[in-house]
């Protein structure tokens, strides 16, 4: 497949790539073994999902898209500090993750939960850095978006989704939570909240960024979020279906550890509708602010179509 | 003791204390597991030192204390995380905190780890939060003062320097990072980013929300870097001398796990002169911008004279 679109996800993963990898921080500054860890996770590949919604989401609202680059990558360490988190023993107790094995098994608990916390610090570190401008739209744009992830990231969304799916399922520490396994209404709320979040977040982000009104803002936010489900309802038929090599993890993991998936509850047709149906819903909101012909659009339909 | 500077203390603590509780995430927006899990470390006291530190420094540059409150509760909201993942099993595996139990042994390690990680999530939402005012220097300084709070939590500042301790010593994990025990260098560098970063960060942020000029701002930062260091000797010495009931943690605790400490580094007499020196150095740096006679001296004497 050397589409267009592909050649553009290419080129904007070797941007964010690079630009990861010169956010982070090095020795002396930063003790090795820390630094070590954070980098192993960070370079680990992955699909740069998230970094590129933001920057396509510059570009589609006008915008420059190398002022989207920080907070692009601010969001993708993000990203990074949660799947560390999520693999430690006390929460998944993962051991593969993209194909190599989990920072926590290469580094130990401590480091790894230590490196987490210097990339979830890190990416605050990135979004507040001073711009190099002193337009003062620019500084309350900066603020803005450092304030958007940090409530998309935090407790009411991503880390309070995390826990939702922690007190939903048995516990791996023994500990149980009491609370009935996730129907379909808590199934949503909760990955709303673990990945749909921060998928939002990233799209208005790059909106804010890109200068958008207040209008287009909401539209973009709108379609971000059905990404969102779409994407979580593909990574729940991908783990039914996939293989091991394509996932770079375990397939059909969390269907064992009895956790509730859209497959499970509803059967894979109807989840497949379901995601066609956030693509068409996702695709209104853009129109509404002119954006259906945009990157925007193609990154939702690579969401649905994504084999891994 | 009821000077007027005890006082000062109570009723900042007080004013601490209120817009901690308030500044939490609640339900329904936040799952009650994780918001429960956030109160429990946030209100289980302890001396508010960093959040004081940055109201004092707010008032002595002749600022409005009230303005620095969500950074002085957010660098508040940072400490406590740190504890939090500090006392995990995978690091210090400490199993009492304040006189109460650490919150993984009351909710869990996966429960402790995510309330940790939404502490320090919430402490840049409320940095990031929009000032009331659309003054753009004050849009400029809050922007700053994020900027210097993560970069005093990350990986160059607190998180590494809780690396670095856990690099000198063994890991409870069982894992040995082959690195020699720390030496009186090692001891400075692991403390002056352990403890020194986030509370030069708290002086600092008052520094700048109040107003201060940047020769000011830097004479406060060298003040409170030698608060931190004598804040952490007497730490040590109280840790070889204090008794439990008032430490709320488990005496000489840190001298057991074979930790280096400035006692057993260099006796107790020396330690103490060494606090000594650093309050000196304080009020000579503070005396250069005219801060000498100031709530902030104070709270630099009450560092090295309290008993727990």
């Amino acid at each position: 497949m050397d589409s267009p679109f592909s050649e553009y996800l290419q080129a904007r993963r070797a941007e964010v790539e690079a630009a990861l990898t010169a956010a982070l921080p090095t020795p002396p500054e930063c003790p090795a073994v820390v630094a070590d860890a954070m980098r192993y996770s960070v370079t680990a590949g992955g699909k740069r999902l998230r970094p590129i919604l933001c920057l396509a989401a510059a570009e589609a609202v006008g915008g420059d898209r190398s002022l989207a680059l920080p907070a692009a990558c601010a969001i993708e360490l993000i990203h990074t500090y949660s799947l560390i988190h999520d693999d430690l023993p006390a929460m998944d107790n993962d051991t593969m993750r993209r194909g190599r094995p989990t920072l926590h098994v290469v580094v130990g608990e401590a480091m790894a939960i230590l490196a987490g916390d210097g990339l979830l610090t890190e990416a605050f570190a990135l979004l507040t850095r001073a711009p190099e401008t002193n337009d003062p739209a620019v500084v309350v744009r900066t603020l803005r978006v450092a304030g958007v992830v940090a409530a998309a990231a935090g407790a009411t969304g991503m880390v309070g989704g995390q826990a939702l799916d922690l007190a939903g399922s048995r516990m791996p520490s023994g500990v149980r939570s009491g609370a009935a396994p996730l129907d379909a209404d808590g199934l949503r709320v909760m990955h709303s909240k673990k990945t749909g979040a921060l998928i939002r977040a990233a799209a208005v982000a790059g909106a804010i960024i890109g200068g958008a009104s207040d209008a287009a803002v909401e539209r973009v936010d709108a379609a971000a979020g059905d990404f969102g489900l779409a994407f979580q309802i593909v990574d729940d038929i991908l783990d039914v279906e996939g293989d091991s090599a394509g996932l770079g993890k375990t397939p059909g993991k969390d269907a064992a550890a009895g956790k509730p998936t859209y497959p499970a509850l509803f059967g894979l047709d109807a989840a497949r509708t379901m995601a066609a149906e956030c693509l068409q819903r996702a695709e209104r909101a853009l129109g509404g602010a002119g954006l259906a012909e945009s990157r925007l659009m193609d990154i939702g339909r690579w969401i649905v179509t994504r084999s891994n």
